[in-house]
């Protein structure tokens, strides 16, 4: 955490100043905006979170409800989500209060008397180490909590705008000086003295976020498409006594007369219990939804006969009617018109894909499409990026919610299956380990583009796969002496990042880290040269390098300048971005990197995008050129 | 973290229930209080927060400033005070903050030309593994922060009183029915349309944390006694540009012309210097505090040649003077009274200790000072314990002070020593490295005592030493398979601890563990009878139990019922008491810990009280009933 460095920071140093629009910004949502958001679930907020650290950007994220959700809906947190939260600096407090699932327990009819339920067998929650972070369930009011503090907390002072139900928009014809915000939105008021009464409100763009039943899906003219059925779970958040001895565990039951996912639940006592109901075929006409929580009670009790559930109190149950289905396209942009315009209206999360909530991705998934759009709206609003960046999003997040939907789908049917046909008795079991990385939320791997390059040096760094997430790793800071993970150091402030992992040459020496660094600073053709003037040079790159000694040999002043930004008013040098080598576990063999360096881009949502050599000094600036056309074009 | 136990809470479940004397608590300072702590600073500020846990004491403390502390001060933690922090819910946030130490430097007189300084060796921070928590730097204000959000958020919503000082009490006879507010306070507005004007107080105690010129400890008749003349330090909080490569980590330098210590602070930026000002005689008259921040920038330029220091901005800076000096009692009982009375006015922190902050220690000791006092206080005011209790304060923490005097003279000796004096050249280090137990915090053992048990039983947990603070160590946690460190369990929630380390028979044999239960369970000699009727039964004794088997072996349903209370309104049963070991780390071995098992006996404030063996339950009564005095003496 960098501060002070503006001068003395007397109190909580994760209150930004206020900047920008942040500074006396307006409590009613303005007639005008830059980004309009639609719904305040994890989708949207973490798109909120990532804009509202754009002191310049006016983003508004608006809501039906009169305020904060209470309680309800998702509650599985992969890994890669609290990498994410780490990112955005509230993962340590999101960890302490959740529950953290370690093992799984796989409970079976018991062989002997089928009618009785018996433990199968217990998988180990990431036992190949996927992630250094942990697999959480916690309420998702609470991550709104969290991502809503960081947008308070931001120069922006952003703030969700309760009570208003997006209706409609449409777009007026293509932008140009006149008309700069070209996508009317039409909202309702849903609480206060002007409820309902209509509000236009005018965006440049605008992210759906507004669930399954998307009205700005439906406004873009994109249709969920899939599965005829639905399935439907009985759903419950309760408090109970029970003999069953795993209720602190999470559990996949299955008896004969039906099945359970048991999650247990943050504070120690809590549980929920997924009860499935069975497939509901389209002329249920929403029966399945009057199945009332005694009957879900029972069905439970009667599967985990001969254990007994007394549920003393219910904090929350629903009937969760769903099937799978998705979009073909995350965005306002129709197949023909592809390459001949760019998007201004976008869906995230549970408007672009639904399923299942066995596998316990829906919130992950959506998060990270979230994260996906934030950033590149950010830039191109700014200027740093032409529009065609937008175009990236759609084309690299329905992938992803096609291969999870596809995921989900056979997870959802191994869980239905019936115990007796199973080809063998540990099969749901054997599925949940020999696929963890997936859940874990780490199969993602974007394809080449604009933004991703072509895996020609991959061999350079064979543990940093272009596409997938920078896996972070352990490494040794050299000014403080502190070991730390490097990962850990990026935060999700919009920023690209260039890992330069030195040759083995000492820090001073002539080498091709040495030129690399001259060329960065100083070159025309460096991505650097495209930070604005006044702007600290650390501003749009964040550029670091890990030598490959040990820190206590790496002598600091001879490191290049460009590695040491002088930052704030006072042009003080940041010292944080020169680390060594962790000896017990040398970043250079357990990500396989070259000894003889290597180069690698991460994006601001933390995807490796590019790998280099140290040379490769053209290509560096060929891979930056499209991304930074726009601003290029400013500076010509 | 238990939540949800009395039904679902939806927000941050750090914010208790406001409780007793928190419901409806006035913003104004009563007339009448339980306990009046003078003074916000560490010692202060951690009394009143673990005070602030006990719902139906009224505790207010006051402070002279208007306000919250903004700069200054102390801001050296040792890592027993990051564990008191863990404790207390904020640890994991204040290390996300603060500046990890990992190494310090020591830098000498160059032997080739003595002008100029080299680095002299470097030694690793806690090369010995004294504790899992870190060693860090972080201001003095954001620590206070945290206590304050502490006390705000638990039942009571304690705040500070800012704006009153303290001017002088008196103590009104022994108190009796008519006389239930003995201490009578009289204080001064010092802000507001009040100012000047004076205001009483009377309480039932009241604690003096109000600093070396504490007017608590004149009016009960203490003086600071030690040395005749003081030490003076120019101290500054600086933002600079320096070519000194370790800038960013804590140094102690010394050069021909003086020397500093260096200590880099929070966000990357900001050092402290104390730059050596020498011997101040009682006949300076204060004069060595016209020093002015220039001569202090140009003594450490002068010192750190050939290295230069450009200052570009000063947060903060002061003259520090002062000697070593201590009181021979840390509370208002005289020698001659000692068994005839109980104190009513206690003295914490900088009233009873002064000494130099070349070692770092003064806000640890001080917050230790208070977290010694609070749960004492809490626990005679609720009738837990008979006052006798609270003469174990000063008896206690008096000779923690008159050792850390003994060290930090000795300390602040070797660093003003000049380089031409040592022995060895590395004897400063040496020193260092040698004592590392004693700065990290962890050297304090208090002696036999009503709290404390002679160590007859010693050799059945040799790991964890009678009158030491609980280290912890790994375990795993049966209900959620979850592996954890059993010390970080226990909350400053002011309750005793009995941890039952098992004999090797399984959970549900007979054996010596199931006798011991089934006693703690349903003896009326047992400590636990004392428990309050409707409280639930873990309400003053949080009993745990570790037995030597792996989690995946423990039968839940067979381990006895004291180990799975039944807590809150729903009587649900708190599964997380029960450990096995963790294998990669048995703790039975770790800790030493005989195979035929132990009672371990922890106060609220962490210090191991007593070890007994399984069978010893006549032993485990006898300790309690003093403590219990007061306690059983109602019950009978």
């Amino acid at each position: 955490m960098q501060f002070h460095h503006h001068g003395y920071v007397s109190g909580d140093p994760r209150i930004q100043p206020a900047a920008g629009v942040g500074i006396n910004r307006p409590d009613e949502l303005p007639d005008e905006v830059d980004v309009l958001i639609v719904g305040t679930g994890p989708a949207g907020m973490i798109t909120a979170a990532q804009l509202s650290q754009f002191p310049d950007i006016t983003t508004r994220i608006v809501e039906r409800r009169p305020g904060r959700l209470a309680i309800g809906q998702a509650d599985g947190i992969q890994a890669r989500s609290v990498e994410t939260f780490q990112a955005f600096g509230f993962a340590e407090r999101i960890i302490a209060e959740a529950y953290r699932i370690t093992e799984m327990a796989f409970w079976k009819p018991d062989p002997s008397d089928p009618s009785r339920i018996v433990r199968g067998g217990r998988a180990v929650d990431d036992e190949m180490g996927i992630s250094e972070f942990p697999h959480l369930i916690v309420n998702q009011a609470r991550v709104l909590d969290y991502f809503a503090e960081v947008m308070a907390n931001s120069p922006t002072r952003m703030r969700p705008d309760y009570g208003y139900e997006f209706q409609s928009l449409e777009i007026a014809g293509d932008p140009n000086e006149e008309n700069q915000y070209p996508v009317v939105v039409t909202l309702v008021h849903t609480a206060g003295e002007l409820e309902g009464q209509q509000r236009t409100v005018r965006a440049k763009y605008v992210v759906g976020a507004d669930g399954a039943r998307s009205k700005v899906r439906q406004s873009i003219g994109c249709t969920l498409a899939g599965d005829q059925a639905n399935h439907a779970w009985g759903v419950m958040d309760v408090l109970a006594v029970t003999d069953f001895p795993d209720i602190r565990e999470k559990c996949a039951i299955q008896a004969e007369s039906g099945s359970i996912l048991l999650i247990p639940r943050e504070g120690g006592h809590l549980f929920r219990m997924y009860v499935d109901l069975g497939e509901v075929g389209a002329d249920d006409h929403r029966a399945v939804r009057n199945t009332t929580i005694e009957q879900i009670i029972a069905k439970a009790n009667e599967i985990m006969h001969p254990y007994t559930v007394e549920v003393r109190n219910v904090a929350w149950h629903s009937v969760y009617e769903v099937g799978h289905r998705l979009t073909d396209r995350f965005d306002d942009v129709l197949p023909e018109q592809l390459g001949n315009r760019s998007p201004r209206v976008f869906i995230t999360g549970d408007a672009c894909h639904t399923h299942s909530a066995k596998a316990g991705q829906g919130m992950n998934v959506s998060m990270q499409d979230g994260f996906n759009l934030g950033w590149k709206l950010g830039h191109v609003l700014e200027g740093r990026s032409p529009e065609a960046l937008l175009s990236t999003y759609s084309a690299e997040r329905q992938v992803v919610a096609k291969n999870l939907i596809d995921f989900d789908k056979e997870w959802s049917t191994l869980m239905a299956k019936k115990p007796e046909e199973f080809d063998d008795p540990s099969e749901l079991e054997d599925f949940y380990v020999s696929t963890a990385e997936f859940p874990a939320g780490f199969m993602t791997q974007y394809a080449p583009s604009m933004l991703v390059g072509e895996p020609v040096h991959q061999d350079l760094a064979a543990g940093f796969p272009i596409g997938k997430r920078f896996k972070s790793a352990p490494v040794v800071r050299v000014c403080d002496t502190n070991p730390l993970h490097l990962g850990h150091q990026a935060m999700a402030d919009g920023r690209w990042r260039i890992y330069v992992f030195a040759d083995a040459s000492p820090a001073g020496a002539p080498s091709p880290v040495a030129d690399l660094a001259e060329w960065l600073a100083n070159s025309p053709d460096s991505p650097l040269a495209a930070t604005p003037t006044g702007a600290d040079r650390d501003a749009w790159f964040d550029v670091k390098v890990i030598y490959q000694q040990d820190h206590r040999t790496i002598d600091i002043n001879a490191v290049p300048a460009v590695f040491k930004p002088e930052v704030g008013p006072f042009k003080l040098t940041y010292l944080e971005k020169v680390y060594g080598v962790d000896p017990k576990e040398d970043i250079f063999d357990v990500r396989a990197i070259d000894r003889s360096g290597a180069i690698v881009v991460v994006r601001p949502d933390q995807y490796v995008a590019n790998i280099l050599p140290l040379t490769a000094t053209a290509e560096l600036a060929a891979f930056f050129a499209p991304i930074l056309g726009a601003r290029k074009a400013q500076t010509v």
